[in-house]
């Protein structure tokens, strides 16, 4: 796992490959100086209109995203399309974002002065936004992804970008005490929920997908194996109509660290009829935590 | 040609395989925020010990240089050692070389606030440097690599980083008022001087270098092509005695531009005996420029 130190240094690294981003991010990070802002560069987002996007720069904490418009290179936008998909997603539902522009009305290049000037007055408004946060909670890197904070709060939430690194520290928060688990999915002992992990992308003999709105997942077989699979669960559906998932979706950051998301609690839907597919409806968007 | 704005753009995004180097320095352009001060990352020096270095960030208006002391893997320390051959070399005789630790004595990683603690003062530092260089000349780039600045002061000085894009520009400086050339010498009409633009590393059939002191160049040829070249030299070394070489070597900036750099004039040795050699010994490190 690495540190704050590592993440800080590799998250400036890793957007290398677009020089008016990185000089753009460099400055706003070096500018707040401010370690207690988490910052996440390339968010994977699903935004309030249902599209897509790769944001430049993410801020948790204040619900903003930053994507700054540089024209792309072909292979950079191809280079994105490969990648993007594997990406952690975050519904960006209520979310700000904001764009910084390097190009004028006219299609010409602002100046470095002028893109300087609009930087530091980003900084500047983001620095009064933190002292508005009233329940403003510091980042803190050692605790970011361990369950305690979030047992301790007493809910897993969409809105609180409940994220974790491995399934046991999910699981934990609803009572596993165990030390391994390998399984895509953990039943939640005296209880009609399990915990489920599915990756939300073509993988495998699986083609799942979360629709735009966040609020169906459609789990889709590509193959005789997983056609095979899909019977099984709908004789197990039949069995135990009130089974429900709460689902942390498997992703990789934008530094390649697996983690997963809660991204709500779902219910299959009973009258689906196509053979290969299982559809989930949201039914929560909020656990309560078990210990 | 770039712009002043491509070049500090892409200054940053060239240092980008060193994650330390690239928040180090990011920082420092950024902290510095003074379009007046050159600056110029991954410069090639042959230090006052005679030993060669690639510092990471080098300001020609205050003779100073940087180096970051980032534990580098192998594998960067090859890639360093096959491109350096060819970069541009200053002689940083009476240049000042400081050094930004990321270690602590102990070996372990300073923490960030550390390490921007040191940055910052290094700032500072440089911020009251610039108000004491009394002839300081803020960092024109649309001048910097033309000849007009160079005629206008009157000569050409190693110690003054004189540095032109073409041969031309050199050639403008001693009164060539054509269009084109392709050679990689020029005579100077009514006068025992020309201009010499060798590659003071191996290319083709020569394998020149400068000697460590800056005060030899030994032009080696390595095949009988070369030979044959370095036969013909003597004859006119011996008809002309007195021709003298300014000297202006070809190499590569730390973003892969061309350009040509006053490193002294220059006389055949006559004593020479070797019959691949000849070497040259520098009789001035500056030039008056003739129009």
């Amino acid at each position: 796992m690495p540190t704050k130190t590592d993440y800080i240094l590799r998250s400036l690294q890793k957007i290398r490959n677009k020089k008016w981003e990185f000089f753009i991010i460099s400055r706003i990070i070096h500018a707040l100086d401010d370690d207690e802002i988490e910052f996440v560069t390339q968010q994977y987002v699903r935004k309030n209109d249902g599209a897509y996007a790769l944001t430049d720069l993410y801020f948790p904490q204040f619900d903003l995203h930053l994507e700054i418009d540089e024209p792309p290179h072909e292979k950079e936008i191809q280079k994105q399309k490969d990648t993007l998909r594997t990406r952690d997603l975050v519904l960006a539902t209520g979310h700000t974002i904001e764009r910084l522009k390097t190009l004028k009305e006219d299609g010409t290049l602002k100046s470095l002065p002028e893109v300087r000037k609009e930087v530091d007055a980003f900084v500047d408004k983001m620095r009064i936004q933190k002292t508005m946060i009233s329940d403003f909670l510091p980042w803190n890197f050692e605790t970011r992804y361990s369950p305690e904070p979030v047992i301790e709060r007493g809910f897993v939430k969409i809105a609180d970008n409940v994220v974790f690194r491995t399934q046991i520290d999910a699981m934990r928060c609803f009572g596993f005490k165990g030390n391994g688990w390998q399984k895509g999915a953990w039943k939640i002992p005296d209880s009609d929920c399990y915990l489920w992990f599915p990756r939300l992308f073509e993988h495998g003999m699986w083609q799942n997908e979360l629709s735009e709105d966040g609020k169906v997942i459609h789990e889709r077989a590509i193959n005789s194996d997983g056609r095979a699979s899909i019977a099984k669960q709908r004789r197990d559906i039949s069995e135990y109509p009130n089974r429900k998932a709460i689902v942390f979706a498997k992703a990789k950051d934008a530094l390649g660290y697996s983690l997963l998301r809660y991204v709500g609690t779902f219910q299959p839907r009973m009258t689906e009829t196509h053979p290969d597919v299982i559809s989930f409806d949201r039914i929560k968007t909020c656990e309560k935590v078990r210990i």
